[in-house]
């Protein structure tokens, strides 16, 4: 079991990680891809490079780093993250438990470009399964995604309803669950008036009490609402010491708001770092 | 005239110096050394480098990555900060002047190793002679220090009292001014009951009212007080812009507290950088 699983591979992540480990920590760093820094063509204002670097570039150069310092980093897709004694995350390769777990996936949340999508949020839109899937109990139930993480959501809703749809948006299935209805067309506008109805796609409209939202890959923010950590404007609340009002759960980087820079996330990753260094060695004294 | 001075050539100045010339800010970066990171032996924390860099390297590194962009980099000294309607710069080398000014020189302040050091200091030992001066009409002054920073302090001491003993502490002298005395004998000891009384050497004791420190080169704190910036605990005052209670002075880096990382100091910087550029705005506005 490792000391602390760190999720996502960017400045702030692996920062964290080279920290923790220059302290003798064992840390898992999971990482699905190299995200939005990873479409980085040029990078010069962060310093100590001369010449403009990729983000690719970047961010091998700070895995190969951290590697060699010892950490572990695996191309994982975390899909949930949970809280008991110590943390249980699972990925879409396996289950790991440590006793500290710092978010650090930068602040991706992919915004449906449907029409009236925002008119819904909060009215039978929602983005966590497991907060509103049993205020939902035989109801119909839809959700929108593709991947893993759409599937692990979907597992939670069938424990409150039978009637599920899942609305792939025009992207191809990874894996095709049983037992739901599966609508491939893109959608195009969600209906009802003060409350979601339905949604439309070219070909027909789908009656719904609620959607789901379950797009990409979980971000830290998917994560923390999940967990009961406290958001403010779509960023995770943390103290001075980088931790959420959840025990043992950090954050650092783009995730916690503030410049959204690569300077920044390595400051924050260096911060957390040491941070979570102390909090372990409250724990065994 | 540049837009912006910066005072210290390490990761906080050079990472705004940085930011600001990408905002097409002309940007002229004063600095007298490397500083404590030059003597980094292996730096293997500072997220990007897979392999440990040295300090110089590190600082070098930084330095060619903002002269590459436009940013001008000079080896003076800088002796004093004025602040007027633009701000004043004078170095060893010469005279400049801007309208924001970024202190970002570390937090260096050397302290004398000579008994009873510490239980004068407020009562009798002064780090600041256009603070103190004037406090100090007539009386007997001594001086620590051999450098141009001292040189500098004593001028200023002179508009005061003529009764002026320099005491070099073992060092030699860059300059020797006119119509002093000259103690070049280490200091072994401060006398005195509530208040200073004098300095003992190996050969002799000199009688004194005050001691003025202007040991090395003058650090961000220095500047800071004498400009009337605030400080607490030896370090500079910030709001969350990076700016002191002097409108244009901003500070970045260990001179204002947090972790003394490299990290940090580069994020730092980052944010300076940026909160300069906009505060220069609202002047042409």
């Amino acid at each position: 079991m490792p000391d602390v699983i760190v999720v996502g591979g960017g400045p702030a992540g692996i920062s964290a990680a080279i920290y923790l480990r220059r302290f003798k920590r064992d840390v898992l760093v999971l990482m699905k891809d190299f995200g939005a820094l990873g479409k980085a063509e040029s990078i010069e204002n962060y310093y100590g490079f001369p010449e403009p670097v990729t983000g690719v570039e970047l961010l091998g150069r700070g895995i190969a780093q951290a590697e060699r310092l010892g950490v572990k980093v695996a191309r994982e897709e975390v899909l949930s993250i949970e809280s008991d004694e110590a943390f249980t995350v699972k990925t879409d390769q396996g289950v790991y438990h440590a006793n500290a777990v710092l978010l650090s996936t930068g602040m991706t949340r992919v915004n449906l470009k449907v029409k009236h999508y925002a008119d819904f949020i909060g009215r039978g839109v929602s983005f966590c399964a497991v907060c509103d899937g049993f205020l939902h109990r035989q109801k119909k139930i839809g959700i929108v995604g593709s991947g893993d993480f759409m599937l692990e959501e979907l597992e939670i809703l069938r424990n409150f309803s039978s009637d599920l749809t899942v609305f792939t948006n025009g992207e191809s299935l990874k894996h095709r669950p049983d037992q739901v209805v599966i609508v491939t067309e893109p959608l195009l506008e969600l209906i009802g008036s003060d409350h979601l109805e339905g949604v439309k796609t070219q070909g027909q409209t789908v009656s719904l009490d609620v959607l789901f939202v379950a797009v990409g890959t979980a971000s830290a923010a998917d994560f923390a609402l999940r967990i009961g950590a406290m958001m403010e404007r779509n960023q995770i609340v943390i103290d001075a010491t980088f931790m959420t009002n959840i025990p043992g759960l950090f954050a650092a980087g783009d995730c916690i708001g503030g410049l959204q820079q690569v300077a920044k996330a390595v400051a924050d990753g260096a911060g957390a770092g040491i941070a979570i260094h102390k909090y372990l060695k409250t724990l065994t004294s």
